[in-house]
């Protein structure tokens, strides 16, 4: 993981305090999120959270990009029978959680990841982990739809280019659902069923 | 427009308040904006603005009313000779400034708009703002697909799911451009590439 490096402690309290960011953000949003609550949420006093990271902003980066090395190593394609069902696997992770790295249907996450994405449009460290986000999904997508190139299953001249499109409709599926309500606005469950058959008529080769 | 009915006072003075709003968010972004501020901009006292609006919220969805408004009732397909040529305008519109009703490529404002958007996770007259606008965008996208169908330009048996997918394609480029350096994220003109190709496969009846 990318933090391995940076982080000056074990790793269990490296693992206790990722955890507990997770839960203080799932519980309390960004917003009013403080360095008390964190380290009340992993039971560890704010000097020990003080003496490993500068800020909030600093230990929430950290969770942010471990998260994200999480996703970037995960689903390998030897988890999967074909690229396919590789994809249909990231797919299930973004209509969970709208992100990468969470396990649960969680929309108080869902919502502080939102708040946490907003923080990029005037701060340079969120900004410059939104992007590696964006290009991690990017890339990820091209080489499951490359292997399916590869195996046959998939047919596609510009592998980059649709994945570049469908991390544009992952971010927007993610902004849309904690922005409108459902009903009057575009159901999550209608995104998905286009993005199948986008799927189907722009990339999968064997055809009904 | 939608605020005739409530808005007491001269067509002139609404007028200049909703141009003096966009001055506003655009010169100071959403959330450090004062009501003193919008008047400076529309060259208006605090107590005539607070004579009309309760709050600078109330103000600011009336102005988010009327450009919605606008765009609901903008673009007639009689201005076009067919509806591939409205629907690029449509895709014009969201590539230059990230959202409708407003004329010019502008970073900042569409910052602003981002702003407000994100309020809508938290403040109900918001979100009740943004799922009028995912409908009003995705019913328009719809008519102009529908006109393309009828027309023998388009061919689809889903205007409505393709409408929903572009609507949240549009959301995501808003998001990903405000958060996320192009370079290393998806470059919007990537996106627009794609979504071209995206309507020249689905939808286009002739093909080459």
């Amino acid at each position: 993981m990318g933090n391995d490096g940076i982080f000056e402690g074990s790793d269990d309290t490296r693992k206790a305090l990722m955890k507990g960011t997770l839960q203080a953000l799932r519980e309390h949003g960004y917003a009013d999120l403080t360095i008390q609550q964190i380290g009340e949420a992993c039971d560890k006093s704010p000097s020990l959270l003080y003496h490993h990271y500068d800020s909030k902003d600093d230990l929430i980066l950290a969770f942010l990009e471990q998260s994200l090395d999480r996703f970037e190593e995960g689903s390998t394609p030897q988890e999967f029978d074909d690229a396919r069902e590789h994809l249909q696997a990231v797919f299930d992770t973004v209509f969970s959680d709208g992100g990468p790295g969470n396990d649960e249907d969680d929309e108080s996450l869902m919502g502080a990841l939102l708040e946490l994405r907003m923080q990029a449009a005037h701060d340079q460290a969120y900004r410059e982990h939104f992007t590696r986000h964006d290009r991690v999904m990017r890339e990820k997508l091209t080489a499951i739809i490359k292997d399916g190139v590869e195996e046959g299953t998939f047919a596609t001249d510009d592998p980059d280019g649709m994945a570049a499109l469908l991390t544009t409709i992952f971010t927007g599926i993610h902004l849309q659902s904690a922005t409108s309500y459902e009903g009057g606005g575009v159901p999550a469950s209608d995104v998905r069923e286009q993005l199948e058959r986008l799927i189907e008529e722009r990339l999968v080769v064997d055809k009904v």
